[in-house]
């Protein structure tokens, strides 16, 4: 292996270490400690250890644990007044829906009642408009993390060719925003892309963020080339990504692993995102 | 020359044709005629001319001419109010301010009250947001003329490589979106893209909005490609684009003339979106 291997686990750290020294000086400074309300409904396991380790994370950082549990046969209307409850709520900073709702909610209209400035997530179609657009606004974590990966390891970005693998709403579409706004030149690739590995040879930052178990081997990945794997997937022999890292690393010049990668961002974002939207709130700027 | 010529005038004319039969079907199934409601702050010489072309298109295809006239020293409340007013009226469908608006107003915030069912410029940051999550809304009209013009010339898009040189968010932005939508692999070029010319010859299509007289030649364009030319300029030898058409047309399939390409486009997808627009007000989907 030749590769530098990113060290995820330690850049969270220093986000939240970062997060918890700024939500101190709010603080200090006659500020509230920023308030996470987490929202969840019902009791799907997985939820439930998801909404817990972003709960102990807020503690952790000295903010104000929040968390609303509603029950799994709760109306949409009951779910929506809780939303609203939040959002004119001036304790609560943040507000997470913790996705998926049980199917007979439409979760895409109680998203829409969170109020820009308190989506944390950074997934609504007002926050959505304001990376388009290249306005101020929160960013949705998972390609917030990334980013900061890449900065945490002077990963330059301006000029640079960038391909995106993946075109979703959570991450590849705001990934290709962010590294627009750094001056890349980005393609953005998909399943109907003709020759995906062609494509990803071109780039010197290529993030994969497929949902496919080790798309991309080392023929797609040129020489020294930064490679970012957002996969996240439970096999046989634990868990892995849509990069087959151990071969790929023989060929890129960093890389990240999965886990211990992306994954330990995405709270930390959620963190920095939470004490953002708390110094807006009390009008602190950033 | 070896390259077929598209004829953006012969596509516009049977948009609008297209728009006035959708509006005489509309008001004969009894409903109400659209309304567009084009507001001008100021006596800008060319504004006025633009606006007036706005408003002949709007008549001629039988739609309601809603024009509204600010002087130039309104203040910014008076012309808030003035949105509002068009904003709650349901004669109106769209509304479209034009720009730039007098430098002492906050055209942005302006635009801001824009509601985004009656955003028919597709310029409003809550379209943006629509647009990038892959949600219906109304779209910026010179991309959707783009697509107009593609889907007229048969240019097949999905799994091509499309090369979009520019990223306002009135053009080149939303037109990457558009062009993702189709299911092509979009790169995305700028002021700061290393080597341009390199980049562009990978695009089966190649949309350039840069702003820059003569920017793109043939050196830049993959044989066979489509060239579309998006950059309008006055010269001493007359209106030219952003692509040096007459040597680019020796490599390229097909290539948009300047004029007579994307322009004539803009004012029929106006037209097109405004047509949408009451269409959903009124409660007769598209």
């Amino acid at each position: 292996m030749t590769a530098q291997v990113i060290d995820g686990k330690a850049v969270a750290r220093q986000v939240r270490e970062d997060v918890a020294k700024g939500v101190e000086q709010l603080v200090a400074g006659g500020g509230t400690a920023p308030g996470l309300a987490t929202v969840l409904i019902g009791d799907d396991p997985a939820s439930e250890v998801y909404v817990r380790n972003k709960r102990r994370s807020c503690v952790a950082a000295g903010m104000q644990d929040l968390h609303r549990h509603l029950p799994g046969d709760v109306g949409q209307a009951e779910a929506a007044a809780l939303i609203d409850e939040l959002a004119a709520d001036p304790a609560v900073s943040g507000i997470l829906l913790q996705l998926p709702t049980p199917a007979h909610l439409d979760s895409e209209s109680l998203l829409a009642r969170i109020p820009a400035e308190k989506d944390v997530d950074g997934l609504t179609t007002a926050n959505a408009g304001l990376l388009a657009q290249g306005r101020s606004g929160l960013r949705p974590c998972t390609p917030s993390g990334v980013m900061a990966l890449l900065d945490q390891y002077d990963v330059p970005l301006q000029g640079v060719e960038a391909v995106v693998v993946g075109r979703s709403v959570l991450v590849g579409k705001p990934m290709a925003q962010l590294l627009l706004e750094r001056h890349a030149t980005v393609t953005i690739c998909h399943s109907r892309t003709r020759d995906l590995a062609e494509v990803c040879r071109r780039a010197d930052v290529l993030v994969v963020a497929a949902g496919i178990p080790g798309l991309v081997g080392p023929d797609a990945v040129k020489p020294g080339a930064t490679v970012i794997d957002v996969g996240i997937h439970r096999g046989e022999e634990g868990l892995h990504g849509d990069v087959d890292t151990a071969a790929v690393a023989e060929v890129a010049g960093l890389v990240t692993p999965v886990p211990g990668g992306v994954g330990p961002m995405t709270i930390a974002m959620l963190l920095a995102n939470t004490l953002i939207a708390a110094k807006a709130q009390q009008g602190r700027s950033d």
